[in-house]
């Protein structure tokens, strides 16, 4: 590949620079939006850590039918309602284009999932809107094709476009996925996007996310993307990934050595 | 996996019966429709050497965005008035629910392609169609997967699903993709949905496509969907693997002796 | 890959002529030598079917340590004995150069593992022999790299090589192996050198073998390896994946007419 | 996975402590020893930076037997010349066990590449040596598979065995392998043996290897091994993946804030 960067995009939410070289952005909350009970037991402990950027699945994108599938509408007024009362900014899925202008009425950036990444048509659509994207790495995406689904986006009118590399599918069984580092600086080479990582994807193991947020840290992401949940044992979904408030809060104490030791700040 | 097979399930188009134990079903026609003069030269031919069921995408999910994306709603009325000249059935893609009304009105099959094989919104879309549904494997799914794709749709109201092996994303450098034979036979034992073959991009090279249609048939797959272009040189894509109606003729002479053996006819 | 294949070469052994366009070649055993009984249990009946070649690990490379490691130069012996007692020829793993002498004093053919594809001193040391070589594909092998595996045999001096295309590892769960048979054509097509199939280790599933065997046979390889035992639930490893005699014979039959039909016969 | 970890192992190797939770282990040198004047060009600089531990490949198992094969004994007494003359401890690959007796007499740890993860044989003759061993992940093996080839080499006598993630062979073509750092603190957790990191072969690419570094650092990795070379583009193996001495003191220098924010020193 020779796609050459001529400059640095920086996409700003919420207050966060996501792409600024002296910030590194968080970006947590719950696999799937339950409750209003639920959001408020999460936001409520990751804004007064000063988290900005919530997260929360309201359309879910699961593997067999039969399982939860998600509060769709219902969840994503649910999570807006959480995230203004403390101030946060909100992103979600969006796995159709029919559900695209509801979703961007609750929703500072729309996120693509990985097994979305190749729905070109999707990808055209989002290109006709101004909100951020958050385009995440499919399975078995290589880098050049992560960058052209983004350039699917750009091409289509929305140069607002963040990548987040999660994770790719291999043979190995004690982690869910194999986070694929290298995709970080590779990406800061061949563009101008900004690019973050997501730890609990990428690796489906509560106690590996803490170091592989260090090392995205360490190898110059602009972000991570976490999931937390106040009570993993009884979430409706991803129970084995996410973390509590209190083992976040954790991750971010030591994860802060290294954000200075780079010259980065926590936003 | 524990999935019980109780029945088989035999899906009928124009004639081919598509899951029968007798028969070998083949679907054949270019990776793209790109003008009634290049599908009347493809379909003439075909329709000669028996073959009833003509496949060509209007609406292509192209890897980069800046090249051919298919004629979309023209090409599916070309496509519809060469197949009733031929009385040939047609098969081709849908990439987006919203275009799925308009789809069903030009064609027999409706085919979801690897991309898309977890693009859940649209698999219930398709659950609530009457047409049969195409399902290719994704790039990275595996089996059960496979199977809980498939689930989505029958679970949502609508029975008629071909499965449809096109190969994996592995390492190998020297074919597209690697063509996982044995998912014939294993899906045959867990499900009682019919299962054809996708040798032109399983393997992306033509030499490949005739031993790998023989070995489709001698492990028991229901039948094969093959790319031919009346010039594959100046096709707008996939030139590699489109066979010439010629080459595509000696594929099916030289497979007979093998559906014979294993007592089937072609349909 | 630009190899270009001047003539093809045949490998004759125990009056079986594996490369041969007219022949498809049978070897068959257990995974492990486990006794004299035992081996004349599984040889008996094998002979009787028309086998020719027996195989049966004697220096066994098992991923744990603690596992059982094969009866090493004792082993062969019992093979070799029982071998003469039914005429047949016997096919053995050589896992270290030191044990290279014994084992040719035991063996008609030398079986390089998948693990030791690419123990590149393993294969100069085989190229000063005259033994034919069973050189099996390495788990992550490209089809590139076995070709060059197989010429550091040739170039030391050994011309007598045989390809074995036994699976790939794969992110599949439902098989042991992804079997890319496209191996069987590509090789055909790069190379002089014979090529069988291990449908045994390639699905790693008593029921896929049959239809494997199949497809092996239609897509024009020289002959597989396949792996029997008179009792499976007793083997001292790999019990899923071994047929009883009675299976194998059964296997023998339904595959007779796919041979047939391509004008081979079985030896 | 349930292997218990009750204690860890710390290796010294020429005053270098591997596994000392202070330290973090560097290992430089080129990819294969040339000449007594190469190698001289590169560890002088080494040695300087403080650099106690050499790498150079004497047997070099290469993918085309037409292609360099190393000096041999040669390389090995120039290495340790060379090292002795600046005090450095050395590490080099064996590739065959009948070659251990020569190459423990040069060497401080003996390698074990990728490509003999499970050369079981290999594995069992190092259990008999008091050397400590650089045992490298395989190409497509899993973490469970590299821990119990330790356990082969531990079983047999030999506890000093350091792990090394090398990267794994995928689909993704921009990198030689995918560098899967969550091995790191995955083995910290199932295991007591140290782990280091080698982002040279793990990536294949020169501005990769810096940021991979720092990662590896920050993720808890007990050290690194990295290619250096005095003149990368004559080099004659692995021109693309070496770092010149100045290279590599750049990537040490900005290596330090993130060992220091972590509280390890170099050596």
């Amino acid at each position: 590949m020779t796609i050459k960067k001529k400059f640095t995009t920086v996409i700003k939410i919420n207050g966060v620079k996501i792409g600024d070289p002296k910030t590194f952005a968080i970006i947590a909350g719950p696999c799937a939006i339950e409750s209003e009970k639920q959001m408020d037991a999460i936001a409520k402990p990751l804004a007064k850590m000063g988290v900005k950027l919530l997260r929360g699945g309201a359309f879910k994108p699961r593997t067999a039918p039969n399982t939860f599938q998600g509060l769709e509408l219902e969840g994503l007024k649910i999570m807006k309602r959480v995230a203004n009362k403390y101030k946060m900014g909100v992103v979600t899925e969006v796995t159709d284009s029919k559900f695209l202008d509801e979703i961007c009425k609750y929703t500072d950036m729309v996120q693509v999932g990985a097994r979305n990444m190749q729905n070109f048509q999707l990808l055209k659509e989002l290109g006709k809107i101004k909100k951020p994207i958050l385009l995440k790495r499919g399975l078995s995406a290589t880098i050049e094709e992560l960058l052209l689904a983004a350039e699917y986006i750009i091409s289509n009118g929305n140069p607002n476009v963040i990548l987040c590399e999660r994770g790719i599918r291999t043979f190995e069984k004690e982690t869910r996925n194999t986070l694929a580092l290298a995709t970080v600086p590779l990406v800061k080479e061949l563009s101008h996007l900004p690019i973050i990582v997501d730890p609990s994807h990428g690796t489906g193991k509560k106690s590996l996310i803490e170091p592989m947020t260090k090392a995205a840290i360490a190898c110059g992401a602009d972000g991570v993307i976490i999931e937390v949940h106040a009570n993993p044992k009884e979430a409706l979904s991803d129970a084995q990934q996410q973390l509590t408030p209190d083992e976040f809060k954790k991750l971010l104490k030591n994860s802060n050595p290294i954000m200075k030791a780079i010259g980065k700040t926590m936003q």
